[in-house]
């Protein structure tokens, strides 16, 4: 059996690797789309998608399954979000989400959804690490090591701590820092 | 003389429902946009373009005047959103609305614009409407009868209810569950 | 050499001009890139690609070095932002930027980068511009004589108190005047 | 039960009502999707899908059953255009076509789809209208009288003919007339 | 009185040079509007919109009124293009043109367009100058000298004469050299 | 080192195969990307994104490098094409392409490029293939095994036929069976 799990990974931390840990006790096969694939440089959004396809790939290769790491662009309209999926990803039974949204677009269309109450800690796991890399305080224990490495490899912390980067005061409230067209 | 009425319509209500009926003592034809049709499954706009199409169309069956229900999807350039509203609507003398922007764009157009002040409620009566749905408070009197049959047929309520859920405090801030790529 | 600013311009304000001074000691030719090319009628963006190429164009007609303006649409994509800007500008050898996020894809991309303390200025200024129209009170001394001109002969002032009304708190909220699919 | 006829409709001619008089001996509501809706002003597509939109509801009044015109614009992606087709139409149990394309897509996602030798008829016909239009011929006897007033009350022939112009050979190949953007 | 001319300029040549000298004796300020700006590196398209905008400032600069090079994109929608068109130009009072669809599309906004006999060879030459270009036969000829000082400074002949290749008869047909998404 | 290599893969056939082969002798990982990888259900493009990474990666299996299959969808810029490949991959040194287009839009970007007289082969084998698809005659000879296996899995003959049926002479010209949009 094979299924899918989506996320943002950004980046790919210890809350999905312990859900991947799970999810693989009972599929052959798993699907991790990267969702927001299309984004990067912000500080919600700070890696590529093929940067993320490196950290995924990487990290879950010792696991006993075979997994596909597949981006997922947005398409920005929900009604067809789930086609949209299913038209990028290798066919899958069951889908793995806690996402209010993603479990009733899932179910709408039909397809089988599996939750867990561990599965919600991923989501508070995603801002403490992006948190941590902007302030410099311990980040790399928060994800596996595999991970951490391709952070170094491109410079990932530098790009966050700059883009997210306000020049003090002055960039609050009207313009913001994360939009290229300033002023 | 035939009249264009822009609205989201989430869901049609009895806001609508009046302005419909003044509307109506001026024209002969009323063409109802509905407004960001591409939209669903969301807090702000729970139902599809499709769904809104049956209740305005329920609804309003009973004014002595012809409807148009056409969905109008966004285009994000208010530059061009006048001639993009005239390619897909039948052609109209004149537009109804109180929102500024709607009519500084259709009077730099040279449109028409009629204004009202009891127009205003209309916007109070759509969060209202949304709320009471998801606390499981009396929304129904707050809509035309057709439209809660409409509602209910599709299970409006438990979707709203699910796309606004936060599961807790974890969604909150960074990810948020409208989203359908967490983490 | 020929150098690269970008910018929203909405309006072209005197904080603008005094960079296009300064970065004129340094280059022979200056693009302008007037960002966010395709936003308009909108409290942050009031003004029309074509009513800022107005306003740069006169502006600058005085600086002693070659100008050309060029309007950016978003692409919405960080990570093809600069091929973006390459394709539409006329070749660059420099840019001028204090914008954390321009600054690190430009970068990124291996574009040289030049920043100013005095750039920061800018970005306070833009908003304080449109503040004061909003306002009804002196935004005239803040931008070149020739901006004045053009944003009274396109109405500009009251285009953008019209985009920014609220019609008081109903409009507060859920829907906002800046839509125009209201309710 | 409700079914669902799509087509471009440039213009709605006998052929289509004639597949309409019959569908409406099968169902009691029919929505009528209007295809490619964005696209107008061209010679395969000269008409707007406003424009459309009047012609199909003048045209299907006569006939005792419940109909929707709905314009669907085009997404160009053949995996999701059954989602987008179903967000932006009442819901409906029956699709009709003839059109293999669109049946491979409604069976692959499980919607019923019924077919009819007649329904061969329409496509020639419409490439039959449009070109006795050019060239001034009887096109009125291939349409329903309400389409015939529709397209003279909108200067119609002029615009199609226009739109089709080639200024002589100079046209052929390269550049064509169709694209707004010459040499 | 200012007016607006669009062409492609793939690349700026002769018969445009000879447009545009006779539309000087007409108006005061010219916007040469650089059509389907965001393509390029096609045997239809060569250059980009910037390169395109280099040629055509260094060859109009003789001319004795103020011009504007502006780059359009494509939004692909006939009924909203003039709206476009117009947001993005300093605002005209006459649009030069001999494109029927160009001319059709103004006229329906209520845009004042002239027309010329002698324009038709522009798109003559347009064509004419890419095959010789393919062919390594004189072209220089053709465009004005600083023209051809930009294509020489950019590697152009090189870049079109790369993108048009077919290595042989293998790619006609199904695949195509122009796409990036071979085999 | 790790290269990236670009087909549509529809289907991956025999001389894709080989030119991985070939290039497995040269890197130690290497990333397929797929193009158009949006597109599906055409007779060019029959297959969804997720079937071919099915196809893809099964096929590859036995060699002994790592591989990564990436969709990459269709930007339509060529100016941006590159940019948006590099966010889409994991980072790569070398290109392996006989396209001209792909050749050239790498080498303006500065990214070193192979070619292979035998590349040639991949495109003639493509149209060959579906072309046998499409006449029921022998196509798996030209597919490794794993590839044929997914194809009848997903019943990839029957859509391809249906796709590309005409319905006779009277789809030809004019409307087309390729568009969803007939009439």
């Amino acid at each position: 059996m094979r299924g899918f799990y989506i996320g943002r990974f950004q980046p790919y931390h210890n809350g999905h690797h312990r859900m991947v840990e799970e999810i693989a006790t009972e599929v052959d096969e798993l699907v991790l789309g990267i969702g927001s694939a299309g984004d990067s440089h912000s500080p919600r959004n700070p890696f590529t998608a093929g940067e993320r396809i490196m950290m995924v790939n990487k990290a879950v290769s010792d696991f006993d399954i075979t997994t596909y790491a597949v981006p997922i662009e947005d398409l920005d309209r929900n009604s067809v979000w789930v086609s949209h999926v299913q038209s990028m990803s290798p066919a899958f039974e069951v889908a793995y989400s806690n996402n209010p949204l993603v479990i009733q677009l899932f179910k709408e269309a039909g397809v089988e959804v599996h939750q867990s109450p561990m599965f919600n800690r991923e989501v508070l796991e995603g801002t403490e690490v992006r948190q941590r890399m902007i302030e410099d305080r311990d980040w790399e224990s928060l994800v596996p090591d595999e991970v951490a490495d391709v952070v170094r490899e491109i410079d990932g912390i530098e790009r966050l701590q700059r883009v997210t980067a306000t020049d003090g005061s002055e960039r609050v409230g009207d313009d913001g820092s994360r939009d290229p067209n300033p002023c």
